[in-house]
């Protein structure tokens, strides 16, 4: 089957074709267990048990949290996309057999959320705000499109319609529907999905609704609180409703606000809302939210929502690097609605952020063993701090197997299982190549069938190579190759002569009557970067981060030492590249010269003294990229370095 | 009357009398009215009312705080106090009308708590671990022994024997006693200063109890939590009964621990028995918590307890600026505890931490004008981050009017208006000054009279002159005078005569047949001093804090405008100081010219960027007195800069 670009992709890259497969032959397989309450040294899930007891198979209560059907759908969603190049008739069974206890526990009305099938169908869609039944039917509705488009097979799509259906029927504007809206925010581009399969112009009129009539007066979740006393807990704090994204009508928001998961899901059904109504007013918002994430509040890893309170944004330049939350899920979030920012307009700055997040802030969410994971992704660690102070005691110095609330894994794994989605798309006569995900390529510029290879050293090196294998209509087509931000320099060559085009908005334009044999060839100058952070950003002042291509590099205190806050860059140092094969997967190191501050004349235990000459001498320094650090024990690390 | 010394004092300093007049004529009377619930503006104390209600003079609950009993008593000790230098018979009224309320409503037993007297007697001593009975009853017996000092009555200190008798006979290792000690320390140093009064053996015995008993298997805590089943707040985090200083015995305590306020109290306590008894091994775990406290846990003001969570010690050289807790009520304990150890060995450093909290981390706690007081005394603001980041909540850009929970204006007070105790004491033959706090003073070294009154422009600068005023005898005695840990040279002359002694462990001892009109001067050198930080403190690494004397500087947004962390030192500023009459109360500032980062370069609203060369241009800088910040409206303050 094709993806959802009408493309087809068989990834053979270097970097990510080994990642994609521990999602298809460890993660996906482990999470099954875990779905079923068959690990042993884990918190069971209490998923399919919860789908049981909803469907009258078994006795028993609901178990887990209110949003623990997610899960599964998340799982589902993953393991569909694995089945498009990897068809699996046993994962296909169990699939089914899932897809029809799922089916069984669906209410006649459509209704589907085993919390309130479980506790009481009577109680239901009181308590939007926390309960998160919207979110779970956004997320099955996503594993329904995906199966669909992977397997061909309507089942969970005839599921996800029917409970669509329920929730239009319930939920709107017109007379006689509830004025709600999720609590967390999913569901809105999970209708745009639907509606892209089914045509069904219900589901966009339903999305744009939910976007629209978020955080509109009188408000909601302070209604719905009136009815049902359940106190906000976030009204005790700064965040009030805009925890949710529901203090105020989207139209009228100025920035990234609340916890961050919600916001970047919301913005993204607010852009595919934007995109197919062609909404000014809901574009002009999409804007200022880009804007105020990506120019203010966002690590150099893509990630994002800098608070352990409330997971969330806190306030412009605001990335302490230490107490950071920066959760997996988020810059995932973040992902999804740099896409869609850039279905609406092709500019290089959105693919690379996709490119920012994915290689940095989202695969640190992961173990190179892809068997543990990070919830929160920090930029400094040292691990007594860890341990000790209770202002980081959300940060982990070591990945962890398995989640209570284990939102990120399933997470990450449906991102990576769809990553040619992000890599490539078409429009018209173009063929975009957003991120140079190496592998073979099917596509249909202007309706004609072209097959590509795509080769790289990425991101290791900046070679590109792009070859046309088949093509047989003669019609000139577009390949719309994006030249990263990062990059400063570069040469491209078609057939050996060296192409005049200029890049436009981050993309260089090819037009040609591209025919078999054709060849491509990019070159991305990639050296060693000392980036700067904005000097409104308190915590980097004085700072140094190295960045090489797309890669944030770190210190680890596995290959520096302790104490990395005694090291200094020093003004010029000379980086030397090296790549290791041995080396956390196969890295590029990279080394230089840098200076450390002697501890000499402490000696006598003083805690303050007059300034004395202080002595720091030279010590080779060596990074590693920051996706893979805390693969080697607990110990400390640090992206920011003194000057 | 003389101070608990056998000493008596006029005090008339040009820097602190007019602060401790504040305290006498303004926040004694101020506390009072708050203390009977007639403030306006401020939530009620219930302080007299509980009394009240104990007493049966009034119907009515009680109100407030489980400890709000030791607040009224706070106070009692301060307004005894002043009495000494200034009697006031309508104060000396309303204190007995006060002692007389509280001597009513102690039970036949002795017993005295409102909140049991009120709640039920049959419900005491269940909850020693949180309900601060011991606590409570400690403050009572120091009031009254500052009461008897000060007016030469035994009202209170008679109410104070019947409860400490009472306490004798419920608490201790006795046969039928029960083996509790108190939640929060402080009964320990208050039962010894009623020793010292009394005489009475039975008192020091029972301090000896509470300090030795504290922390041994089985754990009393947890023995009373099984009892009562009243879980442990604490022993869900890392702090566990250390919270308390009772997770084991002072003799296996390696480190500062928990709490900070209850840490002192109890170490001060410790050191009372300690000195008392000659129990070496009790001196040795002084030495241990001193050092942990001051060599690896102390901030440059002499604040402590870096963490909000439990408002507690945290791990070595954890020492963060911004998110500090330092209460104000810790530094005076930090002070009892110095004291105590002064009282144990003649070293210097005890004194140089009094001088170095007294001056910084103590007096930040309230305002100029005396009215308005910090708990917390970070030692770097942004207010922005104050009001909208939720591990900075604890920190306030502007000092408050009161607290619901107002433990530290009645400390304050407590300790300004009995300064001259740190001050001054005299052994044996020796006077020492351990402060250069102006004014007229009566001793008696080796028995025999002497009056000496010294002037000097502490802290502004160096030069002190001590005049023997009065002199009979013709017996030598010695003038002990502190030279300074931050004093790097002084002179010091006798009768115009350099002295040829050598200061001893921080004391110069001079040994003369002292006569009337005998005159010494001391001349101790006080330049800025750049201060560092050692270089375990991660928070001030490459950080540059100001000292000249014993006054720690700062940078304020009034003088230098916002985003401090723009400003660099330089290498070797040239300072530049003025006294100033008329800035924040009279204060010498500190000029000199610095480097500020010019913002050129990031007009395109990037958040990161390749290294450019960076701009520093020269500004002048001005720097004011740490415990002189934020009395002129809210902005950005640092105390450590960039170098």
């Amino acid at each position: 089957m094709a993806n959802a670009n009408g493309m087809h992709m068989t990834v053979t890259d270097p970097f990510w074709s080994s990642r994609i497969e521990t999602v298809r032959t460890q993660m996906i397989p482990y999470q099954w267990e875990a779905l079923n309450d068959r690990l042993p040294d884990a918190e069971p899930s209490h998923c399919v048990h919860n789908y049981k007891v909803a469907s009258g198979q078994e006795a028993g209560r609901f178990e887990g949290c209110v949003f623990q059907d997610s899960d599964l759908a998340k799982w589902i969603e993953a393991a569909s996309y694995t089945l498009i190049s990897h068809p699996d008739p046993t994962l296909q069974k169990t699939l089914a057999d899932l897809i029809e206890l799922i089916a069984s526990a669906q209410q006649p009305d459509g209704y589907l959320d085993t919390y309130y099938i479980i506790n009481g169908l009577d109680k239901r869609f009181t308590n939007l705000r926390d309960h998160h039944e919207l979110y779970c039917a956004g997320h099955l509705i996503e594993a329904a499109v995906a199966h669909h488009e992977a397997t061909g097979s309507r089942m969970l799509l005839d599921v996800a319609r029917r409970l669509a259906d329920c929730m239009e029927r319930n939920f709107g504007a017109e007379p006689g529907k509830m004025r709600g809206y999720p609590g967390h925010e999913v569901l809105e581009m999970a209708l745009v999905r639907l509606y892209n399969v089914t045509e069904e112009e219900r589901y966009l009129h339903l999305a744009r609704y939910f976007v629209e009539e978020r955080g509109q007066a009188p408000l909601y979740f302070e209604e719905e609180e009136k009815k049902t006393g359940n106190h906000c807990h976030w009204s005790d704090g700064p965040l009030g409703l805009q925890y949710y994204q529901a203090g105020k009508p989207i139209r009228e928001q100025t920035d990234a606000e609340g916890h961050a998961v919600r916001a970047v899901y919301y913005y993204s059904g607010v852009a595919d809302v934007a995109r197919l109504t062609g909404d000014e007013s809901l574009l002009a918002a999409c804007d200022r939210m880009w804007e105020s994430i990506t120019r203010r509040r966002m690590y150099i890893t893509g990630g994002i929502g800098s608070s352990d309170y409330g997971e969330a944004f806190t306030y412009d330049y605001d990335l302490p690097n230490d107490t950071a939350y920066a959760e997996t899920c988020a810059a995932i979030g973040l992902v999804f609605f740099a896409r869609r920012m850039l279905a609406i307009r092709k500019r290089g700055e959105y693919a690379d952020v996709i490119e920012r997040a994915l290689y940095n802030g989202i695969l640190s969410g992961m173990s190179l063993d892809g068997q543990s994971f990070f919830y929160v992704n920090p930029l400094e660690v040292v691990p007594e701090a860890c341990e000790k102070d209770q202002l980081r005691r959300h940060v982990q110095p070591e990945r962890q197997k398995w989640f209570g609330c284990a939102c990120c894994p399933p997470n990450l794994a449906r991102l990576l299982a769809s990553l040619d989605r992000y890599a490539y798309s078409t429009e018209e006569n173009n063929v975009f190549v957003h991120l140079y995900l190496g592998g073979s390529l099917e596509a249909f510029p202007g309706g004609e069938r072209v097959v590509l290879e795509l080769s790289s050293g990425y991101p290791w090196n900046g070679e590109i190579r792009l070859r046309i294998t088949e093509r047989e209509s003669s019609a000139p087509f577009t390949l719309a190759l994006r030249i990263p931000g990062w990059c400063r320099n570069y040469t491209v060559s078609a057939g050996g002569e060296a192409c005049p085009e200029k890049a436009q908005d981050g993309y260089l334009y090819l037009t040609r009557a591209w025919k078999a044999g054709d060849e491509i060839c990019l070159s991305l100058s990639m050296p060693v970067e000392r980036i700067k952070a904005h000097p409104a950003v308190r915590a980097d002042i004085g700072k140094i981060a190295l960045m090489r291509g797309p890669i944030v590099y770190c210190l680890e205190e596995a290959d520096n030492g302790a104490d990395l806050h005694h090291i200094r860059l020093g003004d010029s140092p000379l980086f030397q590249t090296r790549w290791d094969e041995r080396t956390l997967g196969g890295i590029t190191v990279i080394t230089c010269e840098g200076k450390r501050l002697a501890k000499a004349g402490w000696e006598d235990g003083a805690l303050y003294r007059p300034q004395a000459e202080e002595d720091y001498h030279t010590v080779p320094l060596r990074f590693i990229p920051y996706y893979a650090w805390a693969n080697r024990g607990p110990g400390e690390m640090a992206v920011w370095i003194r000057q």
